[in-house]
C-alpha cells in the first residue's frame, strides 16, 4: 500500500497554486474522492483547502485517524461541522477570502448551496478544468504505476486464448477475466468523472454484442445482463469465426491502463481481418506523429482520413448515426481524463500525458474489431504502457 | 432481461405527479441514471420530462434505439442539443413552465447551470427528497426482484465455509465470493447515491480489519488494497479463532439485498460469541416492533438501549468516536436509500419499505461481529428477504 510522498503532493499543489494566481483565486476547496487522493494523498472524506500560497489544510469528517496515516501533509484536523470551515481557514492565516474555486463539474448542487451559505461573501468559480489539466500531465512517480498496471494486463492477456470455448457465455468469460484481475490485486472500483458514467472492469463482447451501443460515451457497449445495468457482458454464447472483443481496464495503485484486443475461435472472415489490420495501421500512423506538440484534432483527422481511404469510414468508432467523435482519451485515476483525441479538442500533446488510443470498427450485426493501447507521451515519442502484442489472435478450432 | 411494464412505470410517475401538484410544480426533469431507470424504465442518457399531469416525454441523447427497446413509454425522441428541450416540452402541450423540479442532490453544478440558462425564466427547486420518498416504497413487482437477490445470496452463503482456510488472504477470499456472485448474474456495478460514496460488492474482513473505519458511511470499512481505494478486502491472511465478516450486496435486476454474516475458523473467544448473540437479540427486538407505523428513531433507540443493557454500548455500530448513528437503512436500486433507522430519522415504517438492519459490534484490534438482513415491511410484519440462517458459523479446525 503506497503513501504518496510529500514531495510529489507539493508539486501537484504548487501547480494548482500557479493556476490560482492566474485566476485571482484566494483558495480552492477540493472535495471529490479522486481529486482528494491526488492532492491530499488520502480519499478520506473532508475538505482539502489550498490557499493561493503556502501550505494546504485538510479538514476531515471521516476517518480522521486514517487520513493522518494516508496523507503526508502536516495540517490535518478533524471537522465536526461544515460551519467550522471558515474559522479553520482564518486560523490558518487566510484572513480575507474573496474568490474561491470548487469542482463544479462533479459537485452536487445541494452541497454547493451549503458551501455557498457558509461562504456567503465569497465569489465561487469553477476550478475543475484547471484540476483536470494538472492531472492530465503525469509525473515519473505516477508513470511507474501505469507500467505496473500494464504488466498485470499482459499477464491476464496471456491466459485469454485458453478461456475461449465454443458455447461459453460472455458472462462466464467476463467472470473468469475479472477473477484473474482481482486475484492480481485489482481494486474493483473503476472511476469515471462524467455525470452518470459508470463501468465495471470494462466490456467483453462476442460477435454482434460488440455492435451494440449504449449510454456510455464509447463506440461499443455490449448487451449487459439487465436493463438496470445495460452494458458489458451479457448472456450471448461464443460461436466460432466471430470477433471476441476484450476491452478491460487494468488498475494498479489507482492508475488505469485501458486496453482492447480482438480474438476469435477459428479465423475471422476476411473483411473483418482486414479491418483489424487497418486499425493497427491507424494506430501506427498516429503513434508516428504522437510527439509533444502534435494537435489532438490533427491526430483524430489522420485516423478519420485513413479509415475513409480504406473504405471503412462508416464503421469507424461506431456505425451510422452512432459514431463517437474521438479515437483516444486521457487516462489516469479516472478512465475519462483529458485530453480527448477527437473533434474539437483544444489540446496539443504534451510530455507527460497518458492516452488510450482505440481505433475500432463496428460492423452491425457482426461485432467490433480493433485494438486499444495506453501510451505515455515522452519527448522521445510515445512509450507503450500496455505491453501486449498488437496482433489479432485466432485460436485454432 | 426484464422490461419494466408500462403499468408499473405509470404508478411511479403518478406518485411523483401527486407530489408535484402539492409543490406547485409544472414539471420535473429526471437525469440521473437510477432515477431514469426507475421512472423511464431505461438508463439510456437523456432527459425524462414529467409534466404535472399527462404523459411524460423521454428525450434521448444516447442511445435512442436502445431507449426505445428498454422503455415502455410512448413519447421517446432523439435529442441533438440541450437547447431543443424547451421546444419539445412546448410541442408536448406544456406551454408555460413556471416552476420545475430537478435532482439537486446528485446533479453537478455545471449541468444545473446549463439547464438554468435554457430555462432562464423557470423557478428551479430540488425534487430529490420526493423522488427518494417515492422510491422508498417498493411495489410487488420490485419485491419479487429482492426475493430473487436473496436466493442468490443464500446460494453463495452456503459455499463460504468451504472457502475458509488458514493463511488465505482477504483478497483471495473476496475474489472467490465475487466470482460466485458474478457467475450467478451479479451486474457488478453497485450504486450509491451520496456524493463520493462508492463500493465494490461489499466488504470482507478477517480479524482486526473489521475494526478499521474509512470514508464510507458505515461502521466498518476494511483495509483495502491501496490508499487509492481504501476499503474492502486487503492482504491480511486468515487466522483461526478470529471473526470473519462478510458484508455483501446481492443484486438481481438492479435490486440490492445487503446482508452480513460472521464466520470463524475454530470457535471465537467467548466475549465475541456473546456479542454476536446480542446482535441477534437486537435484531429480534427490532423485528418484533417493525410493523407499519413504528418510528425509525424509536427502533434505533431500542437497539441502543439493548446494547447498553448488555454492556456493549462502546462497541455498538463502531467504537469510540467513530460510531455511526444508525442501525439500518433503506435499500433498493441503491444501497443508501431511505429511510435511515437511526438518529434524527423523520420516518415511521410504512408498508412497502425494504430495509437492511445491521446490528454490529466493533472490537478495536479484534474485529467485527454481527449480522445484517434485508426486510420487507408488510402489514403482517417484516418478511426476511435474505433467507440465510442467522447463526454464527464456526468451521471446525
Amino acid at each position: 500500500m503506497q503513501i504518496t510522498p510529500l514531495v510529489e503532493l507539493k508539486v501537484r499543489v504548487e501547480r494548482l497554486q500557479a493556476k490560482m494566481l492566474e485566476k485571482g483565486l484566494d483558495g480552492v476547496i477540493i472535495m471529490e474522492n479522486t481529486d482528494l487522493f491526488y492532492f491530499a494523498g488520502s480519499m478520506q472524506q473532508g475538505f482539502f483547502f489550498i490557499p493561493s500560497t503556502g501550505e494546504p489544510l485538510f479538514l476531515v469528517r471521516r476517518n480522521y485517524e486514517r487520513a493522518r496515516s494516508e496523507s503526508s501533509w502536516e495540517n490535518i484536523f478533524p471537522l465536526e461541522s461544515l460551519r467550522d470551515i471558515p474559522k479553520f481557514i482564518a486560523d490558518h492565516g487566510i484572513a480575507a477570502l474573496r474568490k474561491m474555486g470548487l469542482e463544479l463539474d462533479v459537485l452536487p448542487v445541494k452541497i454547493y448551496q451549503s458551501i455557498g451559505k457558509i461562504f456567503s461573501r465569497v465569489d465561487i468559480i469553477d476550478i475543475s478544468r484547471a484540476i483536470r489539466e494538472i492531472r492530465m500531465i503525469k509525473s515519473p512517480y505516477e508513470l511507474e504505476y501505469f507500467r505496473q498496471a500494464g504488466k498485470k494486463a499482459l499477464a491476464v492477456y496471456r491466459q485469454i486464448p485458453s478461456l475461449l470455448q465454443e458455447g461459453k457465455s460472455e458472462l462466464l468469460f467476463s467472470a473468469e477475466l475479472e477473477n484473474l484481475y482481482r486475484r492480481a490485486g485489482h481494486q474493483g472500483v473503476l472511476r469515471m468523472r462524467a455525470f452518470n458514467a459508470e463501468m465495471y472492469f470494462g466490456h467483453v463482447y462476442f460477435g454482434e454484442s460488440g455492435a451494440l451501443h449504449t449510454f456510455v460515451d464509447s463506440c461499443t457497449g455490449g448487451r449487459g445482463l439487465t436493463t438496470a445495468c445495460p452494458q458489458g457482458a451479457g448472456r450471448k454464447t461464443l460461436k466460432s469465426h466471430e470477433p471476441v472483443g476484450v476491452d478491460y481496464a487494468s488498475i494498479y495503485e489507482g492508475y488505469i491502463v485501458d486496453h482492447t484486443r480482438t480474438f476469435s475461435l477459428g479465423a475471422l472472415p476476411g473483411d473483418l481481418e482486414r479491418a483489424y489490420e487497418v486499425a493497427v495501421e491507424i494506430q501506427e500512423a498516429i503513434i508516428k506523429q504522437a510527439f509533444p506538440g502534435a494537435s489532438c484534432v490533427d491526430l483524430y483527422q489522420l485516423a478519420l482520413d485513413l479509415a475513409e481511404k480504406r473504405g471503412l469510414a462508416f464503421n469507424f468508432m461506431g456505425c451510422g448515426p452512432e459514431h463517437v467523435k474521438f479515437v483516444g482519451h486521457g487516462i489516469g485515476l479516472e478512465i475519462d481524463e483529458l485530453p480527448i483525441i477527437g473533434k474539437g479538442s483544444p489540446y496539443n500533446l504534451l510530455e507527460g500525458m497518458v492516452v488510450a488510443l482505440e481505433p475500432k470498427f463496428i460492423f452491425p450485426g457482426r461485432g467490433m474489431v480493433g485494438l486499444e493501447n495506453a501510451w505515455y507521451i515522452s519527448h522521445n515519442g510515445p512509450e507503450k504502457l500496455s505491453p501486449i502484442p498488437d496482433k489479432l489472435v485466432s485460436v485454432p478450432l
